[in-house]
């Protein structure tokens, strides 16, 4: 689902990934790594979809210092050093303020305005 | 794969999306629309993930005026109505300025910096 998040502007981290065949463990360690960024002072919600080949996690943040306090967390640096050694093949990470979003849903909950 | 982009500022569209049942053509859609993203003035690149339940597509874009001249396309609008009508249950579409990036790579082509 789209996460909810509040009015921009807000921060996204939007983490674009290709792996390798060896993805043991891959699944578990993604899991846990997005349980322990709900966990995070500034944080505001995710959105993750992977096929065969590619994923995309996109994470929401308050500002910036919640950004690099993440990066910063141990456990989360210790996933991304597995992953450089195992699992991934190319990734590239984007930093990016959020300025303005619109959400449109088919139930009547939704704001309708999806431009 | 991730999508080639210059260095940072750019802008990027975050299009989330769950989808109903009824998905008939949307997989040929999505494809036409994102080649024809790709004749756009000011489009720098297109990532995009589904799985069963969730798609994620990030587009890449020069500035805020290439982003509104997509909208407004008409095969773009065409698409999206149908989507509405069709394809999509719920979409969130949040617009963003990348501040800054890394790429990371297991070749030695790679920058090697993946923060």
């Amino acid at each position: 689902m789209p996460a909810t998040t509040p009015e921009p502007p807000y921060y996204a981290v939007i983490f674009t990934t290709t792996v390798t065949g060896d993805t043991g463990a891959y699944q578990e360690t993604a899991l846990e790594i997005e349980k322990l960024a709900a966990q995070q002072p500034g944080y505001l919600g995710i959105e993750s979809s992977r096929d065969a080949t590619e994923g995309i996690t996109v994470s929401y943040w308050n500002d910036e210092d919640a950004i690099a306090a993440w990066k910063a967390n141990v456990d989360h640096a210790a996933a991304r050093e597995r992953g450089r050694a195992q699992w991934y093949a190319t990734y590239e990470l984007r930093v990016a303020r959020v300025e303005r979003a619109y959400r449109w849903s088919r139930s009547p909950e939704g704001r309708g305005n999806g431009g």
